[in-house]
Formats: structure tokens, C-alpha cells, sequence
């Protein structure tokens, strides 16, 4: 048996252990095909027929409507931040952004790099992000509003999205991937990194609705073009095969566990019984707003921030890996995504007990 | 023991057997750290070591001199399609291309797309990609000289790379990377998808010259920006770690299996057999020259076209995969990278015989 540790990292994250041991059962041999996953042809039958199987279990997840494609990508986040300008971009309007931390600013500075117009119409940076802002006064200039659904590093995540009306409503969903219910159709683009919530780095989930297709323009690199990918099943050229494998393994395990709402309850379950520790003690100090707490992603500090250290390496020690905090904030992460199971939230609870009695 | 075809894929590909069996081994617990490689932070120190270390694996094995940046980045050779004259461009200059097939073409289109300056200046279109273009008449107008080291649908591939003075000179070794010893130091950037010689698909090697990352414009999006990798140790974002992590395998393997020239010395006793074959009967028509032959895909056509499909059928009922040649050039091709081993070939000539013997 694999020694295993209790792993809270940002991303890459933890994976179901079961998806693991799928992979590691098949990987000499996948489906009685005498091949690896991985020299497996992405113009196979087998594959192509994967990837359908993987946009569908996305779509069933949380009942997308049909006229929305479902893409794989490479680049993360990051190559989001640019094909959302350089593919949604509307002559005479401006994207608009709101600014709820790191990943928002980057997604602003990659526009503005790119030299596309833009607008920051609300912001939590003035109370060190920790809250999401309650008022979005989207205009009616807005080619796009650009929202990041959850924040790593700074702990807080919407716990209602804002209404767009006409408007194409965009989410940057890397670090709360299908973690709860929500409406699809109240977006025109969801995209996500995988390797927070839905599998490997290097894997983009993308899930754009079909009309905003028609706004891709044709002079952009071919490998963040919407249309493109759309029309070859995201095969245009060869995409991150083993991946793609992996999210598809990620994503059937959440239906397996009761499908989104299994997931949404323990999550909500594990969530609760780390901020009611937090909040029953004034030894731990959390650091977001309480209406805009994140079920992925916890974060406090220490009363006495001098023993932050002493935590995580202490945590290290009975082997809760992941813990210390964004350099940015400080203090303790503990990104408790789907894959984390309760009883490694339970773990840390009992540790952070202890922690306290013995140094508080 | 997991059943195991041969398989003659173009891509992706077979990889060597005692590198699936490691990462089998490794894939709940990588290095006695209680997590997958595919869970670990790619800023953890272990995993910044692993980059470290592919780099150096890959500078080794060609012994690259010290004055060029190893990146790992995604987006495939498409991605770099546009990279290239995204970030190597130069005012009042032209990219020069040779055109050698299917993905020579596709670098051009990219490069017209995006509106950069470009130009052909040799190609072998005319005899249907069956060579090499011996004349390369590069100009002092050029930003830099494109070519495709190798052509996998024609199965061509340069036996010298051309001269270009002081115009940078850009390869795309997807389909040849590291399969024979080359002087490095006559390159400006090579570039290489994983997925044939290298490892998993979704992620891309990319070897630059120094000097050329102050070519590098602030301008274009950042996944694709050579100087920001450069600068952040491929690691601005997120890479594919899982895809680094089967790179460094695979570059270790080829290490322990005799270097490069020992690769080579493989690589040439397999493509002489099958050429062999090919060239001792009437029966099979090589569709490559003779002087532009590829080693790593080998491409044929029967006399009798009609047989192609039965060849096909019956190659597959003996546990040999993939040698349907591609639409394009029609007939059969055997992709024989660095890890089809001398005996997967053999199997293939036996077949070859006793197909000729039974339907000649």
C-alpha cells in the first residue's frame, strides 16, 4: 500500500485516490487496447469517442443546456486571459471586470497587455480583498462581464453570481470547478485550469454558449480560437490526451458520489466544520468576510503570527502537507476541494486543537 | 502482464515500456512524498528540481551549449506556429519558410493569419513532398529561416540541415526530436510537441538562443511569450507537470540507452531493415527519395493500391497497430520513433513477407 499524506496544496491538488488507482491499473494497457492512454492516436475512434464521453459527463453534471460547446484547451487560466479579449471582443464596447484578487488582476493586465479595452467596474482590493463586492453596476457597454468565481488566495468566492442581463456573464471557475450547483445558462464562458477541482495541470476546461462563437475572430493564434476548437471537437490539433483521460475519470467520480449535489454537501460539510473551529477561538484569526467565505479555499492567521511556522511545520510532521499560506496573505491555506475528503478536513481540525492547546 | 501491441502510431506514440512501468509505480506515491506526481505544486522545491533536471537531461544528451533557454510550454506545435513569428518577428524583415509538407504549411498559414511578414523560398510541392528542397536560398532580408526537420505524412526528413549564416534558424523536431546527433549551436530555437519522441502529448519543448529573447515583444499573450517562460523558469503558470515529469523519463531513458549515439546507431538498424524490405521487391513502393528518407516515419504504397486495406486489416490481427498511412499520401506508414524497439520492427518485416508471399 502507497504511503498517502493529507494533501491541502492550492493546485495541483489532491486527486480522488480510486481515480488514481484507475490510472495506475490501466496504464500498461488501456481497455484491453494493448496501449498506454498515452500512445493512444487522438484521431482513434477509442479517443475521439472519449472526449465525447467527457464534454458529456460535464454537460450531465449540472444540466447544461444544448446550445453550449464544451471545449478542451491547453495554457490554464492564463491562456484564458487572453483568449477571452482576443476571441469576445466587441468593436465599440469594453470588457468589463470585476476585481476580487491575483487571478482577477491578472486577467485585466493580460487585457490591457494585449491592448484590448477594458474596465474595472468593481473592486474588494480596498479592504485587502476580503470580501466580493456586493454592487456590479455592469453597463451597458460591456462587451463581456469578466468575474473570478473563487479567490485561492485570499479564501473568498461568490456566494451568489450577478445578473448580467444581456450581457455575456464570464467566469474564471479554476479553483471552484463544478464544487456546487449553479445555473449554466446565466453564462456565456466558464472556463478552468483542471488541476484545482478536475484533474492534471495542463488541461483547460472550457464551456462557452454557441452564439458568442460567431464574435471569434479569425487572426488570433489558432490554439486560443473558441471557433476553431469548437468546430474540430477540440482536435484541431493534438490536445493533452492523458489529461483530457484524467478529467474524465474526475469528473464521473463526482457522479458516482451523488453527482453535484453529493459533491455541493460534503463540501458545505467540510467547510463548516473547518470555519466553526476557526471561529470558535480567537487563537486562529480567518481572513475573509464571513457572507464571502470559500468552500475551497480556507484561510486565517494565526493571532500570534509568529507561530505560523511552527504550525505548518508541525502540521508537516503528522502529515498535513499544503498548509502554509499564499506569500501574498500569509499565514494558513487549506484548499479543501472536492477530492479532499472529510476525513482529512477532521484531521486538520483535531491538529489545529492540539496546535492550540499546546502553544495558545 | 498488461497485453501489449506494437505500436506504429504517428502520434502520439509508443513510449519505452520501463518508462510506463515507472510511472506505474511512482503514480500514487512519487518519491516516497505521500502524493502523485500530478498532485504536487509545481512551486514546490521537489518539483522546481524535476524542471531543473529535464532541462539539464536535455542540454546533456546534445550538449547544448550554455548560451540557450530549455522551456517547457503547451500548445503543441500549433502553439509555436504562431510563437514563432509572434515573438521573433523583426521590423523590416521577412520570416523565411521552407515548405516540406503538411506541417510546413500549416506554420505558413499561421504566420499569414497573424499578419506577420513571411515568405517561401523553397519547396518541395512540386514532386508531391517526395524530398528535400536542395537549394535554400536564404536571404539577408530574413527574420529567420523556418523549416520542418521532419515530415511525418511524407516521411522525409533532412539529412543535413541547411547553412543560414547569420539568419536565426527555427525547426520544428516534432516529429524527430533527439533521434540523432546535430550541432545544436546552429539553431536559434527548436521546438518539439512531446508527443512522438519525447513524451505524452500537451506539452512542448522549446529550445532558444539567448539573444533572440530580446526579440521577444511584451505584446503578445503571455503562454505563448518565450522571454516570460525564459524569465519564470517555464513556470510563469501552471505547466503541464504530469507531461514535464514523462519528458524527463523518457530523456533518462535515453541516457541509459547509449546517449544520442546510441539512439542514432537504433534508429538507422530500423529504418535499414524496413527500407530494405521495401526496396527488395517490387511489390511495396517506397514513396520518399531515397536521399530525404525519414528515420522516424516510413511511408509506402502497394502496387496493387486495392491490398492497402487488407494489409491494414491483417497487420491489426497480429498486434500490429497503426500503420494506416495517412489520407493524404494513402498506402502505409510506420512510425518507428525512438522507442519502437529493433524487434517491433522485425515483426513488421516478417508481416510484410508473408503478406507479399500469401496476396503477391
Amino acid at each position: 500500500m502507497a504511503k498517502r499524506v493529507i494533501n491541502f496544496n492550492a493546485g495541483p491538488a489532491t486527486l480522488p485516490l480510486e481515480v488514481l488507482q484507475t490510472i495506475q491499473n490501466e496504464l500498461l494497457d488501456y481497455h484491453d487496447e494493448g496501449m498506454s492512454i498515452m500512445e493512444m492516436s487522438h484521431r482513434s475512434k477509442t479517443f475521439d469517442d472519449l472526449v465525447s464521453a467527457t464534454e458529456d459527463v460535464i454537460r450531465k453534471i449540472m444540466d447544461l443546456p444544448s446550445d453550449y460547446h464544451v471545449l478542451f484547451m491547453q495554457g490554464g487560466a492564463t491562456g484564458q486571459f487572453a483568449a477571452v479579449p482576443l476571441n469576445l471582443s466587441v468593436e465599440g464596447k469594453v470588457g468589463e471586470y470585476v476585481n476580487t484578487g491575483a487571478w482577477s488582476v491578472k486577467a485585466i493586465k493580460e487585457t490591457a497587455k494585449l491592448n484590448k479595452p477594458y474596465r474595472v467596474i468593481a473592486s474588494s482590493e480596498e479592504n485587502g480583498f476580503k470580501s466580493i463586492p456586493a454592487d456590479i453596476p455592469v453597463s451597458s457597454e460591456a462587451a463581456y462581464l469578466h468575474i473570478t468565481s473563487n479567490n485561492t488566495i485570499y479564501g473568498t468566492q461568490w456566494a451568489r453570481y450577478p445578473e448580467s442581463g444581456e450581457t455575456p456573464l464570464i467566469a474564471d471557475m479554476s479553483s471552484d470547478f463544478y464544487c456546487r450547483r449553479f445555473d449554466g445558462s446565466k453564462f456565456g464562458l466558464i472556463y478552468a485550469g483542471a488541476q484545482k477541482n478536475a484533474g492534471p495541470s495542463g488541461v483547460t476546461i472550457v464551456i462557452i454558449r454557441d452564439d458568442l462563437l460567431s464574435r471569434c475572430s479569425d487572426t488570433i493564434p489558432t490554439v486560443l480560437n473558441y471557433k476553431i476548437l469548437a468546430e474540430k471537437h477540440s482536435m484541431y490539433n493534438t490536445p493533452n490526451t492523458f489529461g483530457i483521460y484524467v478529467v474524465n475519470l474526475v469528473m464521473n467520480w463526482i457522479l458516482k458520489n451523488g453527482g453535484i449535489d453529493g459533491i455541493e454537501k460534503m463540501n458545505r460539510e467540510k467547510a463548516a466544520l473547518l470555519y466553526e473551529t476557526l471561529d470558535a477561538s480567537d487563537f486562529y484569526r480567518p481572513h475573509a468576510d464571513k457572507d464571502s467565505r470559500s468552500l475551497m479555499n480556507v484561510t486565517w492567521r494565526l493571532a500570534d503570527a509568529g507561530l505560523e511556522k511552527t504550525f505548518v511545520e508541525e502540521a508537516l510532521a503528522v502529515g498535513l502537507v499544503g498548509v502554509k499560506g499564499h506569500r501574498s496573505v500569509g499565514g494558513i491555506r487549506a484548499s479543501i476541494y472536492n477530492a479532499m475528503t472529510f476525513d482529512g478536513v477532521k484531521a486538520l481540525v483535531e491538529f489545529m486543537k492540539n496546535f492550540e492547546e499546546k502553544h495558545g
